[in-house]
């Protein structure tokens, strides 16, 4: 008899369901279509010329290069892991490489941390909207979602304690230019989630994937900085997750979590079980580029990136009618739209895509509870200024037609 | 109040435990042991210059440089893929594109399909012994395991078809140069093991990691290659995993899956929520080092480890006592060792790290039942032939030493 595939398939697998966006926006790759949909660093800014030099350097080193190429440990490389902890530490939260593991990007990191926390009908805590990628991962876990409203500064704290004091025990946020809103939590906010959260013993995921890429106003220190507990770093409740995808390149797939020992641990034997280890030779070139390129690169796509989001949103200002509102991001890649009532985005992306050829991101896939039908995300980061100008011009021109139809 | 993490880890995260053996075998790196315990390719024999010449190459390319920075699809460059194809079609396994699925090394294949076809309680069909790292994969879905005893020409048929009808519907076996004993199916058995699996429908899953490294006899088709029905690539019984990392280079971390077309297309969904795709430099690198090297480079590695298993074998013939006996491979890395029932090879591992100053993995950990107390695998791969031989000879007086107590 033929395999009944079917049957075979296991229910964790069956949680995810091929999304229709992602069919229709297959077209937003063409040329003649101005994208505002993919979260994509912009590859003019790719160090390249640095990344010559050091694959160089490290195949031109017998020792260093073969050892690059050999298997590894799944704790992550010892120096790459130092470079973290240092870079931790200038942003004040005091870690040891104990509390870091290496990860296949900050989605790895998440996909393990579901298989660690997450169990069929347990409650997980995201915003409203959420990264849909960290929902993807939770929902191979088939939790159940409890969303949280989120104001201009932060989570609506009366929710997040509603949401603890109902069972639930994690939380997934992003406190900084949020993916897919941009927004970011204020110091008072951030005080008080820690404080909520440690009033249940729950534990904060922190999505530091775009912390770095601030372009103004001061820095706020981030969750895991603030839980300080007795300076011990395996007392606190905050388990953060960083990336190099956005600030040095996303192909070398390099992420990591930090978390007190005893996650970290756990989340090692899983690594072991699961890949084994996070390319030997993208952590060494990863660490070398660190070293070499930040702070200054950290300048150069402040730069670039500001100028870019400056431009979308002199745009969105000159053409989008006022019943059009939008957020005004200090860092990240993402402006959250939110249009009329009457406007579903997964249409208006249709129609935008056929007729004023420029792409995005329908905003429903970001709600756990798929409300936000009149809602839509835009990237700034990877179109060119001019063409970010004119993308905005044509979808105004697009949105006011639908209104009005 | 704290997080009580004991209370948060789920039960699948719990299903794996810190290995003894592990912690023993961290001193195996030390100058002084002869270590035969890693599974891992002699650095040697890694063709770094090639690989300086396509980083070199690849980052002088401006377009394609930074293309292969960039994110890519979680199916894997097409480019790599057709790679693959062609070399499967070369051993007489016809596929399309559409039936491969590039991965985090072999490793990565394995956790994704124990996600798709495994759930707590269900049986998985596994050797005994089998590749310790697949069973950790599948642990982590709290499988019941079914292990099914081997002969010389493969798993025992009578025992594969008592397990298919007692229900279980996936079996995961190794029939080239497995690890941990270094053991071949005949074609014949082969042939029995596919009629069985079709029988009762069930899915073989093939662990192909070592299939390249043959060094003497015929070479014997796949299971993928002889599972062909009607000329259609989907409708199949076979699940095949590939790998780089014995061909290679293992820091690369690119292995494979290839799967009829169903299956993929769960598998890319998967991929995407766990950690959206294997490395697109590492993939454009490894295929183009996969196209310039093969098939001389897999010469160069079959003669050198071809060497390294005739010395380890003289010694095998040469030292141990008629008491002990093995394996005589005909390609891979490793032989497997039976010792005497009253030695417990762990505490010879202890033994033989003190005293012999020789490191070798106890085959306790490779049986899903804990049997094989008696057992140990004996990687040829990574020494010098000098340093095999002598270490063999000190491994074998401290055998009769301890048999002799």
């Amino acid at each position: 008899m033929t395999v009944q595939w079917n049957d075979l398939i296991a229910r964790d697998a069956r949680a995810l369901t091929a999304s229709e966006i992602r069919d229709l926006l297959k077209v937003a790759d063409r040329p003649e279509i101005t994208s505002f949909a993919g979260g994509v660093p912009d590859p003019a800014l790719f160090p390249l010329d640095t990344f010559k030099t050091i694959y160089h350097d490290l195949t031109s080193d017998e020792a260093a290069g073969r050892r690059s190429l050999q298997y590894s440990i799944s704790e992550g490389l010892p120096a790459l892991r130092h470079w973290i902890v240092d870079d931790l530490a200038a942003s004040g939260a005091v870690r040891s490489i104990d509390n870091i593991l290496i990860t296949c990007g900050a989605q790895q990191g998440l996909d393990l941390l579901a298989r660690l926390l997450l169990e069929p009908g347990r409650e997980i805590v995201v915003e409203k909207p959420s990264y849909l990628g960290a929902m993807q991962a939770f929902s191979m876990r088939r939790p159940t979602y409890v969303g949280i409203n989120m104001d201009d500064d932060g989570p609506v704290l009366a929710e997040l304690d509603a949401a603890f004091a109902g069972g639930a025990r994690v939380a997934y946020l992003a406190p900084d230019f949020q993916n897919p809103t941009g927004r970011s939590y204020t110091l008072e906010r951030r005080l008080a989630v820690l404080e909520i959260a440690r009033k249940y013993g729950a534990v904060i995921l922190e999505d530091a994937a775009y912390s770095k890429l601030s372009y103004e106003g001061d820095v706020v220190p981030s969750l895991l900085a603030l839980d300080e507990v007795d300076g011990d770093p395996d007392a606190g409740t905050v388990i953060q997750l960083g990336s190099f995808s956005k600030t040095l390149v996303p192909a070398l797939r390099i992420g990591w979590v930090c978390a007190p020992r005893t996650v970290i641990e756990r989340l090692v034997l899983m690594t072991q079980a699961s890949d084994l280890h996070v390319s030997t030779v993208n952590q060494e070139v990863a660490c070398r580029a660190a070293r070499d390129l930040f702070p200054g690169h950290l300048e150069t796509l402040r730069d670039a990136y500001r100028h870019k989001r400056d431009t979308m949103l002199a745009a969105l200002d000159e053409f989008m009618p006022e019943y059009v509102s939008y957020t005004r991001p200090e860092g990240g890649m993402f402006i959250w739209l939110t249009l009329p009532e009457n406007i579903d985005s997964r249409q208006l992306l249709a129609q935008a895509l056929e007729d004023a050829k420029v792409a995005f991101v329908p905003g429903q896939a970001f709600f756990c509870d798929q409300s936000g039908r009149n809602t839509a995300r835009l990237s700034f980061a990877t179109e060119k200024p001019e063409r970010i100008r004119n993308g905005i011009e044509r979808l105004a021109l697009l949105i006011k037609r639908v209104h009005n139809q």
